[in-house]
């Protein structure tokens, strides 16, 4: 899950399983819900692991979210780990107007008008699309006809994917295993402060670091208010383009509050390539770090001590010549996350002032005025995807898990109280962001070990497996 | 429901009910599932009976069919008689596309590019937009903040849309009656005889009507190979336009089993003015009076006797100066529910050597052609609608009476076993269409009542009270 915007300073990076996987293309319906004279469809990607396979046992089926699908395949080992102990065909699609599944070619990601079929309910049914094509791939039988076990799987945004696939076609999956699937984070004001109260509490926790970095703000405002001040801030945050003005200072606070959020979201126990390559313990690296500069004496030493500590992520290979704070989404590859933040995943974040952050409002008519104006969409209303999947009324729902790593900031908009027998929550203590999904590692909590066993029962439950 | 084509014979007519509705309009989107520059908005029309209604209690909805709503309102007395028992406030919810319902304002029901949007999906969610709307002004809550009962009703295609709607939005509505839907008549070739068979049974069932019938066919034909015998034919039909080549009496032979078709599904005990003004017991009168004719010696005197009988149907006001026989869809009011029939909600129906209507098969790839000729429209595939809604899977469903007439043939596609606890049939012998959905009448039979008291048992269930 990304926070506003794309971490433009991290780059991506992906490592390769073990297993080996087939790139595969589906083609499916641009557009689900309208017939249309040219019944357009576009090729939907998505990788299949074979090797664990034998005929008749379950598809393991991991809905893709808001990236390149192999960024997903590459963090989320679990599947391939227990598919053997199914016999399990294990396949990870890609989410449409990502990575390169583009609905309408070329002109996907134009932010007036290619966007516009962007929207969870287009997602799941491509999905659905998917599912029933495996079906016949794979059960020689459709599912007009018959059904065959399917399980969903997905983290974050890919986790809510998984949970409302199993609501809203229970008989296309026979149970999902949602993992920091921040649900209720949804148009949901009551949870505005808490995503940042807990970035807080992680930095909080090592040595309540959290401190200097709140002080950093007020540090980077006023150096910034003169041309030498925000000269010394360039050079100190070694910033590709220098700050020109005042407002820019903004920006670099805007990159610099991201740093920290996937500090905290990824802040696996092992170094790590998921959103960016980071240390161990990215959180209590930084903090050490920065502890190492000492008593600091004035507002530039602050902010160089600062920086020095955010390089184990901004130049984390040690060859970073500057970096740069546009950290508003101006390259197409950004726009479909935030077209999605923008109009159906609204998620109300703020800070207080008792947050390492500078105290930010959420203003909802502001963020509404400006996504309408930036890819010129109003929508019908706000609550939208509340109407379409159901929002916190997850009573009549069944076989689902939802896992959530308390350490995870994102674990504050998520299902975290069983909701009946089979709709259960599964609370990780001191894991980060879909962390269950990941492969082993020999580092892995015991809590992560036992969560993954319980994901393993609960399937094993769905499947009539004993 | 309507088999194939519209009768185009019957006229439409209306009776009210002693109940006032007030008629109201809600804007909501043309397209639910993109966004678009312009979000554009329709006009969906709905039917609201406040006079029952005490503030708190529930609502209960009529998922509008495939015609003006207050078609349905005027033969859906039954939600209007239990309305006080619950306070209930009633709604009746008219179908995109028809009545004055209309998505695209005029050019709505252009054969090949007006109706793209008429999809059950769609429809679905016009119904949540609207039941969030409800909730806004009758309950002072958006469904984003809270939930308030609903309980869904729908007869025919309105069933299936009630049942899809608790299905697929658990969340919005507590619970469906669905009286009389032919969920599972839909993509089912094993069903394809089921039907005439059935409407064949009712017809048998009075005096063996049906051997007279399945002899006319003949009859038709052959006198039709000379123009001597079309014109014989024309006159004993008083066809409007006189047949003209032996093709057109295919167009006669599609008229008339149509109208056997509707004297079996509106055969209901007392007369009625639903699709068509018809006598008590139609079926029972039309073999009354074929009968009265004994024993025939031509071809002429057999399709006189029939065509006499049909005049309970064909000539109900006694003004009826000739038939019109052109049953192809050539009115755009008509290319809704054939378009629904061509793409979505194919139901494969044929007949045998047993019934008594000629053998005819049922073959996809032709209707499908016949049907995307018409529409300029290529449909992704032909299960679309099971993998949208489940087809036969019902196991995940919950709070939904599906309730059928045993001799209404749509009971052919009917749910007719209880699926869970909570997923039941209810069978009511001797029952037409969507009778338990009918205002009470003195010659309700018992069967008609407890169904009907089953109903009001199960809505107090879900609504806990006791």
């Amino acid at each position: 899950m990304f926070v506003g915007v794309t971490v433009l300073l991290l780059s991506w990076a992906s490592c390769a399983l073990s297993a080996q996987y087939q790139e595969r293309y589906l083609d499916v319906p641009v557009d689900h819900f309208s017939f249309s004279r040219t019944n357009e469809t576009f090729k939907l990607r998505f990788l299949v692991v074979e090797q664990f396979y034998v005929k008749g046992s379950p598809i393991f089926f991991y809905c893709g979210n808001e990236a390149d699908i192999t960024t997903f395949f590459d963090n989320t080992g679990f599947l391939l780990e227990i598919a053997p102990i199914f016999n399990a065909l294990v396949v990870f699609a890609e989410h449409r107007y990502y990575g390169l599944s583009m609905p309408l070619g070329a002109r996907s990601l134009s932010p007036s008008e290619g966007l516009r079929l962007l929207t969870t309910s287009q997602a799941l049914a491509d999905f659905v699309r998917l599912i029933d094509h495996l079906g016949g791939q794979y059960f020689g039988t459709m599912l007009t006809n018959d059904t065959f076990p399917v399980v969903a799987f997905g983290g974050s945004y890919g986790g809510m994917l998984a949970a409302w696939l199993r609501m809203k076609y229970p008989h296309v999956v026979l149970g999902a295993v949602a993992s920091s699937a921040p649900l209720l984070q949804m148009n949901n004001l009551e949870l505005c402060q808490a995503f940042y109260r807990s970035v807080t509490e992680s930095f909080a926790a090592n040595g309540n670091c959290s401190y200097p970095v709140k002080l950093s703000w007020a540090a980077i405002r006023n150096l910034s208010e003169t041309v030498q001040g925000r000269r010394s801030v360039s050079q100190v945050f070694k910033l590709c383009k220098p700050l020109e003005s005042s407002e820019d200072a903004g920006k670099l606070i805007d990159t610099l509050v991201d740093i920290y959020v996937n500090l905290a979201m990824l802040n696996y126990p092992y170094p790590t390539h998921f959103l960016a390559p980071l240390p161990a313990n990215p959180v209590k690296s930084f903090c050490d770090k920065l502890r190492s500069f000492g008593v600091v004496e004035t507002a530039v030493e602050l902010l160089q001590a600062v920086s020095s500590a955010l390089e184990i992520a901004t130049n984390f290979s040690g060859n970073t010549q500057c970096n740069n704070i546009e950290t508003t989404v101006e390259q197409p590859v950004d726009y479909a996350w935030d077209f999605q933040a923008c109009f159906e995943l609204v998620m109300p974040i703020c800070s207080s002032a008792l947050d390492m952050f500078e105290p930010t409002q959420w203003n909802y008519s502001k963020y509404a005025q400006d996504c309408s104006r930036k890819y010129q969409v109003t929508p019908y209303s706000s609550n939208g995807v509340l109407l379409e999947h159901g929002g916190r009324i997850l009573k009549y729902a069944s076989n689902i898990v939802f896992s959530n790593g308390l350490s995870d900031p994102w674990c504050s908009g998520g299902v975290l109280k069983n909701v009946s027998d089979s709709v259960v929550a599964v609370l990780i203590p001191q894991a980060a962001h879909h962390y269950d999904l990941r492969a082993a590692h020999p580092v892995d909590s015991h809590y992560v070990l036992e969560a993954r066993k319980f994901h393993v029962g609960q399937i094993k439950k769905w499947l009539n497996i004993p």
